[in-house]
């Protein structure tokens, strides 16, 4: 800090100094805000008891739900995803509850730890970090818990450290072949508005999703979309509760309101991002997630880079993890270093690699408010930050997206 | 709802319809947000792992440690001032612990039904709802604990539903006395940034307050400052707990960060606002609080209608509660159908009378972003609702304020 | 300036100092501009040669001609209301040419000066500053004229500079009964979107309008409304003129651009400006703005003191100028240093006595983005600046405002 | 228009349609807004004569100088860059004066037509659109005028429709070898922010500028600065003229304020816009348009395109022309098409050429507010546009960019 303690802090001046031209915010959430969502933040707050809020409120419930795939209620939080995992356990659990959940990476551990906090006891599946849920697992598991101790499955549907999806339909599958009678509770964070989703469909109980990616807000808003099994369970669960109880707020909401005090503003760039997902189509709005990540795909092999996802079936449309290359001492090039060259210098972040994955991987972001142009951009920030980084790899990244892109 | 379903929300085009002309957001909070807070919150969000957050993140909360005034830490949280309540509780306290609140309103009613869901055992000292906090009923209680089952002493600083605040350092003093070991627990959601808040000086061991009342922000920020010795408690609490844990803030805010995804644009918008409160100064802040709650009482009493606080030592700075008059058949003019009048003709937002108060009693709320001549506005929106209302009144009361305004 | 000239300007901290809350901008123009337009001009330019730009400027040249009462072409100049008189001009007449102008104030004698600089032979017929056109005077001057050597009759429709309106229509009466072929030109930049306004109805050749009054805007658009006569005039007009050119102007906007380069962002404030005075109702837009001039006078009038306009039927609806009252010795109580205490003390801006009305006139704007609250906020402002600086008046002047607002 | 005629336009909803992501900007000015300029832009507006319009207008006044190179006053207006090259002519110059222009293109050829319009008499050095001034013209033309008829020599120095800069300083010494004292007047609408440009050192009279371009605001100020020269010549000049008039701009801003009403919230930006600039340094804001440039030319070269500008001395750091392919009949493939495919597949709005380059000439735009990562997308829509409309090109221009980028 070179400014002394008594001056203003002068937030707008903070903001964009790394260099000249807009900031390419290439982390995998938050994602780059839209005009039109920031915008409809900065309207004046209002009454949140009044008459113009509830018709705010009651539109906003309503045009959310197809996001999730669901025609039962959606939870809305002011609180981050991890308050909505927060949410989602203490709403259906009771203490010391097994819960299974698998290693897919950084956050699927993160919640695993949540839940130890919670006083659960979690399972963990152990994972290598580069591939997803694997549903023969979860069936293994459930068919040797006769005494059903086991009161909730839960996996990452989008594994924001590495780039990994899981297939969540496979793991319904699996819970219904063991016929087993958990809930299962779906951490879409990252994926949510930018892939596909069903809740209904699939039978999943507990849907958790942030505001910060897909949905192109600011970060401040956790969601729990909830089938009505895990509504029957929160009427027997034991978990000290009271902030994040879900049955105030959907009595609450029917009209359109909340019981304690909503983050106004940014439901102002809720409906205004459901505007445009709409406008765009949802549909619209997966495909082109899925184009982009085939064309960084494209890109980081051209480079003779790896993704960290080793299952192909498996590739995220939402981010794209990259490992380093190794010098010959076995040890990778530094992939810090690589981004705080890029940050530096391009006015790029990216993102880093989290836990066990430090040091040696970087992430790309490639959703929310993007496009053609955006995504070249970027990946030409990172086709030059390995040239200046002095990092090996072969030029023609950015070419190969473009050759993909002009034909698809 | 008069648009169907699929057509767009247009969040901006739903605001501002009741009528032509500024909005006077008159409620106890949220308050009026200054373009200043709206513009710099409109500002794209950053990596909050990235350079820049860092600094914003310092500055913050290094900024925000007057305004509690405090030199311990002051933790800020994506979440609404309940959540900030469940954070006091969970961090320090465990399952059956025994607390002592006080009934001062619907909010400290509300804060002890948090606590019972969150499987304490509260004990409610009951209340009138027009009094404030009565240090000796602490102390005769405290005296009567040899055993020390109580942990904390729960009260609420400035009760936004009656406009009646309490003496903190009083019931520091009562507890003393008592020589009783019990944790302080205060909140001030509706009291932060607009009364002298002294977090160290008067023993405060948690203090919770929220953003959207006198640091002028949206709704969505919660606060907890900390002692020592609650931090000290919250190293041996057994509520479970995670998404509302000090240590692991503490430790990630040394550097800026939080360890969860924090609310980057709120941030912003509190950077600012903490820039405005230093700029004015926060004397002078608390000063021009007292002088138009004093104003406004003027007015009331010039109405001829009655304060709901009863003790004048405990008139709130922030807010006025009115008591509407009796017909001649003993029943009181209806709050509700005053209030509506007042929105529908003069696009202005009053403070309905809650739980027990509803129908007979409204507020007006004085705090924030605020000056002589909203306040004027403001009691003149009431003074012409009250004669459109038919609700018998004296001319005068904008007189009697302007009077007073204009010779302090 | 404290700042040394290397510091940063920063925009925003310059702005809102003079006080805390919502600045009072009671001068007659700009008016308070509104969230909903600020956030509009807020947008990034676009290219104003493509199809985006098209649909909008056709929407807005299309929904700004019932405000002007005209289904001709309405021009938009980036430019102020000074620019629009000039375009009027070089657009329609030639060195040398006769105008016939009526000195009501202080923006006539501008105009006026104005002409003289195009080289026009402006007559200017004298006025005492308080009353607007006499309808009277126009005839018998041009009855005196059977050369037609005058070329036009300029008026000005609201005189910001005294709260004196004039009567076009009776004005335009009086032309035909000469049978007078020159064209009426009209000045009402501080009317058009405050007082009903009938371009076509009443026979206006040229009508000027400014962007930051009743259209709520900032200032930076200047606009012409004109009739079939004025084109054809401007086929033969030899006053040089390029920048200001109707008729390229006119061919641009049959597909929605223009010629020269516009001033997008402005425009998107004036779509969003136009979309709010449709949906309030033109009609209703009129007649707040009566309401509103009617509570003023009552206040001016109670506190005893005089209004400038003397002719009641010529009352602006817009701003009212008030008359400082004089001391023993016949002088009056300087009306600047009021106005200055009032700005210091309370945050509102009020308008100067220009030109000789300078020191003992000042002047209160009510027009615009504007409401009952803000109106009593004003006056107030007024009342308790009057009492500050130990001008002679009576209290009672909001108290009056209140009661009349309360009862219409 | 697919909207009926009564339905509000909510032009935040007109824009950002043709694609998901950000919009890129790049035509030649209007250039990409940067937020801070924006957000500046979206604060209430403010008395034009209080004291807080002073000091933004004395601090603006101040930090414009040196973008000009000048310690001379420099003249903002409300209006367009037409209007300043009008302000420039009906300050100095009288009917009839005859004037020597250079034909360098579109823009040079509108501002002789203006001079006509004006009732001048340019003569006008024909040119071939594809070459800057040459000085050794100016010299003869001088040198042939013994009896000093030509009162003024006008050039563009960066002409916007073709990509083509003058030498400014050649210009000056081709005239002081003539000894000729006509004034010297220079467009550098679309250069002034990025290009060095040194008004007193080079001996210019009047330089035109606008807001639009490397300013980085929206349309809507034109600017003059003006040598004591130049002033002089006011004194004497015939053109009729008002509401361009420097000298009662010069006195007003004496003191921070301007004499008729500013475009404030215009101001607002540029204040921002001038603290960035002065941020990044005027050196390096040039170094980096110079570099992109470079860029950009390498990719035309590698698509094996032909850019417009012959003179690789006269190539412009703000834009460039680009020649279409030519078909095997002799006939352009088609820019226009081109430019419209780029638009609705990528989202990005090209220049078109203007006049005689219409249809096989396109414009990029690299100036303004702009970085590596929004060249190299815009640099990637082109080479997909390219791809996409079937105009033969040889692949890796991007790459040729990003190869020249990572080592510069």
């Amino acid at each position: 800090m070179t400014k002394s303690d008594n001056s203003p802090i002068h937030a707008s001046t903070l903001l964009n100094r790394t260099g000249q031209g807009r900031h390419f915010l290439q982390i995998p959430g938050p994602s780059n805000t839209p005009d039109r969502v920031l915008r409809a933040i900065d309207f004046p707050t209002i009454d949140h008891r009044g008459p113009e809020f509830a018709n705010l409120g009651l539109r906003i419930l309503q045009a959310i739900k197809p996001v999730f795939g669901t025609t039962n209620p959606v939870i809305i939080y002011p609180g981050s995803g991890t308050g909505a995992w927060e949410a989602a356990m203490v709403n259906t659990l009771s203490p010391g509850d097994r819960v299974l959940m698998v290693e897919t990476g950084q956050f699927a551990t993160q919640w695993k730890n949540l839940a130890q906090k919670l006083q659960l006891q979690p399972e963990f599946i152990s994972g290598d970090w580069r591939t997803g849920v694997n549903p023969a697992d979860i069936h293994a598991r459930l068919a040797a818990d006769p005494e059903r101790e086991i009161k909730a499955v839960c996996v990452v549907h989008n594994e924001t450290s590495t780039g990994v999806t899981s297939d969540i339909a496979s793991v319904r599958a699996a819970m219904d072949a063991a016929k087993h009678p958990a809930l299962l509770m779906v951490d879409t964070i990252s994926g949510i508005g930018s892939i596909a989703y069903a809740h209904d469909q699939w039978g999943v109980d507990v849907t958790i999703a942030g505001s910060q990616k897909g949905l192109m807000l600011p970060p401040g808003l956790g969601f729990n979309a909830i089938s009505d099994k895990a509504i029957e369970a929160s009427k027997h669960a034991k978990l000290p509760n009271a902030y994040w109880r879900w049955d105030e707020i959907i009595a609450a909401n029917r009209n359109g309101y909340w019981p304690t005090t909503p983050a106004t503003n940014l439901l102002y760039g809720l409906a205004e991002a459901l505007d445009m997902l709409h406008e765009e189509g949802l549909h619209n709005v997966f495909e082109r997630h899925q184009r982009h990540a085939q064309a960084t795909r494209l890109a980081v092999q051209a480079w003779g880079l790896e993704i960290l996802c080793t299952n192909p079936d498996q590739y995220s449309p939402v981010l794209t993890a990259v490992v380093m290359p190794k010098r010959a001492d076995g040890t990778y090039y530094d992939a810090d270093a690589f981004r705080k060259l890029v940050l530096g210098r391009y006015n790029m972040s990216l993102g880093t690699g989290l836990n066990k994955l430090q040091g040696w991987v970087f992430r790309i972001g490639h959703l929310g408010h993007f496009n053609d142009l955006m995504l070249i951009g970027t990946l030409g920030g990172v086709e030059m930050g390995l040239a200046a980084a002095g990092v090996p790899h072969q030029r023609g990244g950015v070419q190969a997206a473009i050759d993909y892109l002009a034909k698809s």
